[in-house]
């Protein structure tokens, strides 16, 4: 429970300044506050949709009076030219506080996701599929193990066709793509995709010549009897992190520049995206990894005197997704199932022969259902 | 049809130089030449993916011989250490040359995107959806406008529910979310989202708040016999330039700077996001607009001293949004709809009133459909 010491109106009546407990202030401009005053007739009761548009706030809004209660928990305002009443609690405007030290560094991630190595081995996230189906307190454990490490397992699914999608409807809805509502992955005659053969396949994520890029992907085990064919994955935020501690240019080239991305393997399909390997937020957040040799095109977008160190770059990024210490290496079980987060966490396999057959399905989900299915059972 | 003068190798075979017949020269360098190489060992040459990792290249690579056919219209190039022969022609080196002047501007627009104001009432581009179904020529060239303008209108479609999903399936693959497969826009009692009322909405673009953002949108006329009701669509880039045409500081101050978005409408669903109003690629592309008045929350990360003026900006943006000039207005009749391109074109509509009904369906699609359907009808 937060609350206030005083409240004092500066600049004119253009912000307040609020004294904590702890001597510390904080500040709210008065436009601010009035974009996001709380009553009815600026947020619907219902829907908590603004019913206002910037045109409604006055160009000459001021703070006219601003109050706190005894307590100090509760702040009032007074705007003028409306003669508005608003008022905030102190919990909502701590929640909301933006008169803080604002990142301003490359690559900063948020505080609700850990990287991490191969020692993830001995404590991969898993959870049984029936328990989580019917367990809400282990099924949000479990999807917020997803979100915060990009990498979770499943176990004890069905050993059937299609059974994968049972998975996606435990947090969102699958995205459909020319490769169907999900895919099969196992070695094909003349595969429209190296991942349909029974080659390894280096770490990388998965169609980054996609736009919007899946964003979670499931892959689901029905058989795996071959010799070989281990999955591996790696956390690309932990990589791109080490390559900027390593070398802060090359993050910086393969951030500040797009690369290309290009998949033409079957007919009537041509997809190409133009994107960085590593991407940031204007204000420095690393919010995506496009890495996957297999579909990168021809980079056109880097000037020439940069690009032998592009390449430098790429080639030490590549490296480091290469090391064993970052990959966390398994086999799966028919019934099992591996998910990512694929704007962070890459994945590999190991080439396979023998006998045996090896057949996995995978399936793409989007990232905002995981976090509003998160948020909805937390707040239950 | 291009071709070469003469070739040289340059910087100890770490590069060549090209002439030109009109005297100009181009370079490129030979580890980017050895990792786009287009033989059968390193490209499949049935899905065209690469079959070799960075590793495969050897770091001291260096190129020991060049020369061009007679005609200038191919060359041969031999790579050292690994002494491999490998051919690149004059047309795919012309087209994927990198040693050019790269942008460096913010806020730059693809060449095959047109912006369009309020002129572009007299020629909106539309199709009949039966014609658009059964002629590849009309449909592409329908599916290019909506690629080049961010907007394009169809006519008669059936007028039964679901309808909309026929539209969709000419180009792409709908995107399901907690609204659905796709969502009825009509008033309703408690609505759970302002768009389900008779109130007029500022032009905006949909669900800010999702991530991934939805990329194409799809509105379809059912009924629409109220009084008012009408749609207006603004190309979001033309505001975002004219922005930056008007005040530079305040398109830095939208796209330095990350908004935030969020919805919690409905039990069960809580959606945020944190992206910026103006989205650029790290190289200055202008790629994303997310402008929202009812689902913009709380804008925490912009620093204290440069909130005064990012509110400044948006309501600039906000006023040029509104701009009549800018906004193209149309009424849909049954069986009609307008698909937009949601990361750059916004719609509104006014309010409405009266005794007949208003009935819409709207789903999302994802874009990445669009371009692909549009090369592989353009290559047949």
């Amino acid at each position: 429970m937060h609350s206030f010491k005083s409240i004092k109106i500066i600049d004119s009546g253009k912000s307040i300044i609020l004294q904590r407990n702890n001597d510390t202030s904080v500040r709210y401009h008065s436009t601010w506050l009035r974009d996001n005053a709380l009553d009815p007739k600026t947020r619907d009761v219902n829907n908590r949709q603004r019913l206002i548009t910037l045109s409604d706030i006055p160009i000459n809004i001021s703070i006219q009076s601003a109050k706190l209660d005894k307590t100090g928990t509760n702040i009032f305002l007074t705007f003028l030219p409306e003669k508005k009443d608003v008022s905030f609690s102190a919990n909502w405007l701590e929640a909301h506080a933006y008169d803080i030290k604002q990142h301003n560094e490359k690559g900063w991630i948020a505080s609700d996701f850990k990287t991490w190595g191969n020692d993830m081995l001995n404590h991969i996230p898993s959870a049984d599929y029936k328990n989580a189906k019917s367990d809400k307190t282990l099924l949000l454990q479990w999807l917020k193990s997803l979100y915060c490490y990009g990498f979770a397992k499943m176990t004890g699914g069905k050993i059937e066709s299609g059974a994968l999608i049972q998975i996606a409807d435990l947090f969102g809805y699958v995205r459909e793509t020319n490769y169907g509502k999900w895919f099969e992955v196992r070695s094909e005659i003349n595969a429209t995709n190296l991942a349909y053969t029974n080659l390894g396949l280096q770490a990388h994520t998965d169609n980054p010549y996609r736009d919007p890029v899946p964003t979670i992907q499931i892959l689901y085990c029905l058989e795996n009897s071959v010799f070989g064919g281990d999955t591996t994955v790696v956390d690309g935020f932990n990589a791109a992190l080490r390559l900027k501690d390593e070398n802060p240019d090359y993050f910086n080239l393969l951030s500040k520049y797009c690369a290309r991305f290009e998949y033409k393997g079957k007919a009537g399909v041509h997809l190409q995206s133009r994107r960085p390997m590593i991407e940031l937020s204007p204000d420095g957040e690393l919010i995506t990894i496009r890495f996957n040799n297999r579909s990168t095109a021809p980079i056109t977008d880097v000037a020439y005197e940069d690009m032998i160190n592009y390449y430098k770059a790429y080639r030490a990024f590549s490296d480091i997704i290469n090391d064993p210490t970052l990959a966390v290496n398994f086999k799966l079980n028919p019934g099992e199932c591996f998910v990512v987060d694929n704007t962070r966490v890459l994945h590999a396999r190991t080439a396979y022969s023998g006998e045996g057959t090896r057949w996995l399905q995978g399936c793409y989900v989007d990232k905002d259902g995981l976090l509003s299915k998160i948020s909805a059972i937390s707040e239950k």
